[in-house]
């Protein structure tokens, strides 16, 4: 029975015309959601204390003293690290949890050991402040950000030949080179912070937007400063090297019993044969245990129901039809069979949720803006574009006054931004057709023109709710020039290059601002946030194509299903830009009307959720409920273990959960995720694991049994 | 390399002249020993305050409420419970810990919740004394011993045909059957009742021994009837079914996996093949972890030691030597090749270090009655003899005092021990020779007449030094009843029966020593005590032989190296009986030099152990180091882990180590051991596991893989 796996997960080889759609990104953004929720047990009562007059014995240091060497070098180091953890996580399903509480809680760790081994030397010069600690995190964030956005497990990796040979569309391909991928990453992923950096008192001081993510990383930093917080913080680190050691070692061991994609423990049938060949098992891996600690209960139960109603319900009623619906004897992984259901289903829920929930955040962002502007008039109290006003009003609390003050005492001219965001786009609109040709130069004209007003959207949108829709503009992206450029002049590639120029500006826009407002709460000056979201980002744009690199070379069957690394949003993308190029022909029988109506409940589904208001947090999420629709549930049993370790946790003892749930959780990430650094390593060498761990069913072990002993 | 483990396992089939002999039965004591150790952590100090006084209201009931129904359905069920631990581990290993801690707790658990379900009802006519919780104790270690000392791992199985084809003499064998085991064991059972009874008072009262196991029972018992005692005894009751339930379903679970014998958690190659095909592996099993945390460490690092030593070094030292030393191509499994060094090389290291501590103990017990017997003469205190004089001698302590009064009022006149005796000693002496018709009815006399001193020697030297020699006696009786019976005359089965009739005698002879003192520590009347092992006694004679049954029918390859339950002593057993009738030849070349070197070697490291005293607790325990030289060393990895545990536990809370480590032992033991009830009855409705869980080299995967993809 052990072949079953390959079976199932070679299922992507017969091409078919294709819708191909990514819920990554906004997965990507719910979760960051959670990380949010997670930060929020971990904070001071900031509501009730002044956590400025705590801190207001301390000097604040220039921004240039803000920007020290050292916090360049561990940011450099944790880049890294979460690179490779981002871009695991990108090939195996694409679900990414918020891993700012890792990157805070490390950054402290390193550079506060740092200091205090100096200071026992008697050779520190400057002492460790929450101001460098932001410049870190703002850094590692930036960096491992392109990780994401950089499209390597969708838009970036759909264009290779390899993906490309499990769609319809065949002809057209540009397969990764490191050297292209880093020049499109250099001259697209700057665009997003000029775009957004002359709004940022707007947005920060005059509108007061929550942006719950950035808020939540700043009160953590601020705890971390307190003698107490250190106290807490370091038992956290201590919980998190305990469980990243754990991790790290798990992943160690089971490499030994994976000679072949068929073996080891992610092969492991833990619920029997049968469950296991409709993709129900538990597949240990500790990285989705502890992304199901981090994620809130309701996305972990979504992903469970979701794979509950695929693969235990609808697919084995569909195959009943093989022979009616669709043709017989075409295997699991045709287009025009059993997969086409899965991946067009998947694809139509996903984009029903993504509809409903642009609408949403859309129609938030213009009444957020019409309040504002209402209130400005009627008020008049601080001009919008007035950045020099360094007298805050008089009603501000302390904390508000000296933040204001010290948010709006460095800046950064208008013209720099306009400036920079103009010779930027100039030389990529020159750049990237060099790159794609058949990314016409007046295609990515247009696009630069529109984005800056799409980026404002998303950096506001995403104040407002903590959601990013940055995969939401790259879809429109992909489906606008794709139509525009046709079929026959490489719509698919275009599409999906302007996928990636708009995803990196929106992307990058909503995270500076994210950091702006971090950097207000501790702080941090905007210079200092702003070169090092600079530093970050070009970090970033050398450190993700080289992660990802290794991945590609050390894995050759990167972006198969059923591997290791199925990389399964490569696949959707394209199909999601062939559909916006060629249209629906071709899909399975009753496969379009299906598709409807799972778009239509995607649409109710939310809809019946935001009407029951607090009751409806017991509704599941459509778009969590359509990831395991293409990739089976396994996974999502694996977060529901680390749901149920959190749960189990939080009865026995509240307290200790909530202060070192995410710590466990981030360890079991950092571990797992770091792990496939020396796998790569391993892979690129050539070392083989020794060992298979197989599962056969009874009768084929006789026969097995009987083939060895003769 | 699956096939690795049948062939490592099927070692024993080509027969030979051998040496066969057990360790099973000193291991069995040694490990008693150390539940003291673990009981001793959980008592009051009893030392330091007068628990009598505690106590003092109570009213202690006559013996006959003593023995009440609720005690005996309790004790039927706990007893079957036992049985199938012990059976299990005598199957196994043959190293079997001290279960009393978790007869004395779950006797107390269940009459308790029944009490007070009953007090709630107001139906409750008597409620539950310290007394009764000592009756039913009693009763469960009378029962589940016979598990043990009905040699169903030992002699008992060493008749079989089965065994006998392992062996060099495949002449003579006597098949298991329900009908004469039973007899047997009813006929042989209850001589060592008897012959010690009248020996009571001189042990416990007038000599004072220790009985170490029997005091540490007899202090939980009493700690469990204070009320923080019976507080804590709930919080180790829950531990121990949360334990206890986890390691069943872990049984459970690893079940789904075994299609076959190469198959399952059981043959995970967790360091690796080549460390594999040596035995180096953790068997993930859950009865070894809790014997390791039961046992002390040094037993664990003995038997780990013993491994490394010979599965490590000594067997691929001599392996190298194939075609010299001896045959090439005789493979793993016979007597003539490697397996006979092994087999013979830890009889020898059995034999030595049994031969020191007999001596050791013999001479203690020797010394120690000469000491009391001066003292009599000097001091002349209460005359040996005198069974009914009521008043304690004035300088004894209030406990000692109240204890010796209770102690003294019931009593067992002695016409009705020796009478006991004397009749069942004629009625085994008729019946057995018809059971064994090689066992004639004179050398049973012979052993009659002789059994009662040995016991006495027994119980005495088990009241020093919690060791109970059984086994030691019984090897006695298999060479001088061999070499009296010679080969001719069928000496090899009527050794072994002989070798049953003494160990029988002997180890009932010190349990009920150590149940009086437990009894003369609770204030349990010892007519009480005496009723209720007689009981114990009559259920284990039922109910030992029927689980060997079930496992005997449910897994027809019991006794098979290398299968589930290898049975190990069983062969050793009856190679030992082999060597007595016909001595030292065929060994293969330099094995007896090994063997004389081994044995010197052991006493040797005993000496210096007990030379060195406190500083001697380093050394390993030679007898603890011999049993892995013949089953490979993965158990003793499992029962390290449990060491570790225990350790690590230790040092992050000692406290709470000390109050709930036996605890999850023993849970950890129990619902393992109970999960072999379970499996046996899925094995006998043939009811087979559904997957294999099989492990194979790259290469040979690859192989498998091409066979199967045909």
């Amino acid at each position: 029975m052990a072949q079953n796996r390959s079976t199932i997960d070679r299922e992507v080889d017969n091409g078919f015309d294709s819708i191909d759609h990514a819920a990554s990104d906004e997965e990507h953004n719910k979760t960051s959601h959670n990380g949010s929720n997670s930060m929020n047990k971990l904070r001071l009562r900031e509501d009730e204390i002044s956590v400025e007059r705590v801190f207001q014995h301390l000097l604040v240091p220039s921004w240039k003293n803000q920007l020290t060497v050292r916090a360049f070098v561990v940011s450099f180091f944790l880049s890294v690290l979460f690179s490779f953890i981002v871009m695991k996580l990108n090939l195996t399903t694409g679900i990414i949890p918020s891993l700012n509480v890792s990157a805070g809680l490390l950054g402290f760790f390193f550079v506060k050991t740092w200091t205090k081994f100096l200071e026992k030397s008697n050779i520190l010069k400057q002492p460790f402040t929450r101001q460098e600690n932001t410049v870190i995190q703002t850094c590692v964030v930036a960096s491992s950000g392109i990780a994401f956005s950089g499209g390597f497990g969708s838009y970036l990796f759909g264009m290779s030949e390899r993906i490309a040979r499990s769609s319809s569309d065949t002809g057209d391909f540009k397969d990764p080179k490191l050297g292209w991928i880093i020049a499109f990453l250099f001259v697209v992923s700057f665009l997003g912070l000029f775009s957004v950096v002359p709004l940022r008192k707007i947005m920060v001081i005059d509108f007061k937007l929550t942006y719950p993510s950035g808020t939540a990383t700043a009160l953590l930093i601020n705890s971390f400063h307190t003698p107490q917080g250190a106290k807490l913080a370091k038992k956290q680190v201590k919980e998190l090297g305990k469980f990243f050691s754990l991790s790290f070692l798990w992943g160690f061991f089971q490499w030994f019993y994976t000679a072949s994609d068929s073996c080891g423990f992610q092969a492991f049938p833990s619920l029997g044969l049968k469950a296991y060949q409709n993709r129900f098992y538990f597949d240990f891996s500790a990285i989705y245990i502890g992304v199901g600690m981090i994620c809130p209960y309701i996305i972990n139960i979504s992903v469970l129901i979701g794979g509950i109603l695929s693969w235990g319900l609808m697919w084995p009623l569909i195959e009943n039809k093989e022979g009616h619906w669709y043709k017989k004897g075409l295997g699991q992984s045709s287009l025009l069979g059993i997969q086409g259901y899965r991946v067009f289903i998947a694809i139509a829920m996903i984009l029903g949720d993504g509809l409903y929930n642009f609408c949403k955040v859309l129609s938030h962002t213009f009444f957020g803006l019409y309040k504002q502007f209402r209130t400005k008039q009627g008020e008049n109290v601080l001009p919008v574009a007035d950045q020099d006003s360094l007298s805050p009003p008089p009603q501000l609390s302390y904390d508000d006054q000296r933040r204001t003050q010290l948010f709006l005492k460095d800046q950064i001219p208008n013209w720099v931004a306009i400036g920079g965001y103009i010779s930027i786009a100039a030389i990529s609109t020159a750049t990237l057709p060099h790159i794609f040709h058949q990314l016409k130069w007046y295609y990515i004209l247009v696009i630069y023109l529109i984005a800056p007003t799409l980026a404002f959207c998303n950096a506001y949108g995403c104040g407002l709710t903590d959601w990013s829709l940055a995969s939401t503009y790259g879809k429109l992206a992909i489906f606008t020039i794709g139509a525009w450029a046709g079929a026959s002049h490489g719509g698919v590639l275009a599409s999906l290059a302007a996928c990636g120029v708009m995803m990196n500006i929106v992307a990058t826009a909503s995270d500076l601002m994210q950091d702006f407002k971090t950097g207000y709460l501790t702080l941090a000056s905007p210079r200092a946030m702003f070169v090092s979201q600079v530093i970050g980002t070009s970090m970033g744009c050398v450190i993700s194509p080289c992660v990802f690199w290794i991945f590609y070379k050390a894995f050759p069957d990167l972006g198969t299903t059923g591997s290791e690394y199925p990389a399964p949003y490569a696949i959707v993308y394209r199909n999601m830009a062939i559909l916006g190029v060629e249209g629906f022909s071709h899909l399975p029988k009753n496969c379009l009307l299906l598709c409807y109506i799972l778009f239509g409940a995607a649409i109710v589904i939310n809809l019946i959720k935001d009407l029951l208001g607090k009751r409806g947090r017991f509704i599941p999420l459509p778009m969590a409920m359509a990831i395991p629709f293409y990739l089976g549930p396994y996974f999502a049993i694996d977060m529901c273990v680390g749901s149920l370790i959190l749960f189990v946790w939080e009865k026995i003892n509240k307290v200790k959960a909530d202060a070192y749930g995410p710590a466990v959780a981030s360890g079991l990430i950092c571990g797992d995720g770091i792990w496939s650094l020396p796998a790569s390593i391993l892979a690129l060498a050539g070392v083989k694991p020794p060992i298979c761990m197989k599962f056969l069913s009874r009768a084929t072990n006789d026969r097995v049994d009987a083939f060895l002993g003769n």
